[in-house]
C-alpha cells in the first residue's frame, strides 16, 4: 500500500511530517510525496521539499493532506480543488490534517459526513461548507474512508488511531514508543475545544 | 536570530520537523536548512529536502541537529564531524534529537557534560563516548549552550522548553496550545526510560 502525501505551497510541516512519521513505521506502507504540479514546494516553515506530480498518483492507495496557511489561497484554486476531488474519491482511504479538512470539504466529499479541524480556525473552516457535519470537539473523526483530525500535532494521534484501525491497537503502541510519543489516544478527548 | 537545521542522509524525519515546526512559531527565529555538502538530503522515510552547504552557516546562532539511522554511518565520517564540531562549538546553542547526541558526543564537545539521547539506542550513543555524562533518564536535558533530547517526539518537548529558557514559560505555553501539542514539560519526567 502506498501513502501519499499532499504538499501546497504554505503547508504546515509538522501537519504532513508527523503522520510521515508513524506511517513510515508501517513496514507494509511506501511513502510518496507529491504536489498538483509536481517540483519544489515550500513549507509555512520554509523548508523546501521535492516532489511528484499528484496525476501520478494511483488510485486505491492512502491519501494524506496536511493543512497550513496555504490552504486559505488553495481553497479558491479550482485546478487544484478538481484533482483533489479525483485523488481523494479514489483513494481507499484520505486523512487530513488542521485545515487540510477545509480543502477537502470544498470538494464536496465531505458532504453529510462528520469532520473535524483545528480549534482555532473552526468559524473559516465551518464556513467553507456548511453542508459537512462539523464536530468542534474531536481530536479526530473516521467517518468512512475520510479521516479529519485538529489542529497539527492532532495529526500523529490521528495516524496512530488509523494504524490502530488497520492494525490492531498494539500496532499503535508499539510505534508511539518507538517514537517515544504519549499517545493521546481517545478520539473524543479534544482538550482543545474552545 | 536564525535556526540552522543540519540534514543529512538518513535523518529522522520528525526528529528535525518537531523542533522546526516549534522554533518557527517564534517570530524573532529565521530557520534555514542545511547539509554538509548542500543539495538535496533525503531522510529516512524517503522525504527530499533542498539544503544549502553547512560552510554557509553563520556564527552565534541556533544550531538544530536531528538522529536517526544515518547517525550510524556519520558517526564515522570525519569530514562531517569536523564540520559538525565547528559548526556547533561557533553556536550560541546547539541542539540535539534523538541520536544526533551521538554525533555531537563523537566531535568531543559533550565531554564532562551531561547529554541523554534515544532510549531504545542508549547503548550504542554510550559507547560512541564514554567521556559524558550520559542520562539514562531524562525527556531532555540542557548542559551549557547544549540542549540534548531523548527519541523523536521528544524533540517536541524539548524546543518548547528551549524557548521557556529563552522566552518564559508563557511563550512555551502559547506555542503549545497553538499547535494543539501536550506538552510534557518536564525535562525529568522521561515515560519511556528503560
Amino acid at each position: 500500500m502506498k501513502v501519499n502525501v499532499l504538499f501546497f505551497e504554505g503547508f504546515e510541516t509538522l501537519d504532513a511530517f508527523g503522520p510521515v512519521e508513524v506511517l513510515g513505521k508501517v513496514s507494509e506502507y511506501e511513502l510518496q510525496y507529491f504536489s498538483v504540479e509536481g517540483g519544489i514546494v515550500t513549507s509555512a516553515q520554509g523548508t523546501q521539499i521535492v516532489t511528484k506530480s499528484m496525476d501520478e498518483i494511483e488510485s486505491g492507495q492512502i491519501l494524506v493532506v496536511p493543512g497550513g496557511r496555504g490552504t486559505r489561497t488553495y481553497v479558491n484554486d479550482t485546478v487544484f480543488l478538481e484533482k483533489l476531488k479525483t485523488t481523494a474519491v479514489n483513494a481507499k482511504y484520505c486523512l487530513t490534517i488542521c485545515t487540510g479538512s477545509a480543502l477537502l470539504a470544498k470538494t464536496g466529499l465531505l458532504n453529510q459526513k462528520k469532520a473535524t479541524s483545528n480549534k482555532y480556525a473552526m468559524d473559516w473552516v465551518m464556513s467553507v461548507n456548511s453542508e459537512v457535519h462539523w464536530q468542534k470537539s474531536a481530536r479526530w473523526i473516521a467517518d468512512g474512508q475520510y479521516y479529519t483530525s485538529s489542529g497539527v500535532s492532532a495529526g500523529i494521534d490521528m495516524a496512530l488511531g488509523f494504524i490502530a484501525d488497520q492494525f490492531g491497537r498494539a500496532k499503535a503502541d508499539e510505534i508511539a514508543h518507538g517514537i517515544e510519543y504519549l499517545w493521546n489516544s481517545e478520539a473524543e478527548n479534544d482538550p482543545f475545544t474552545r
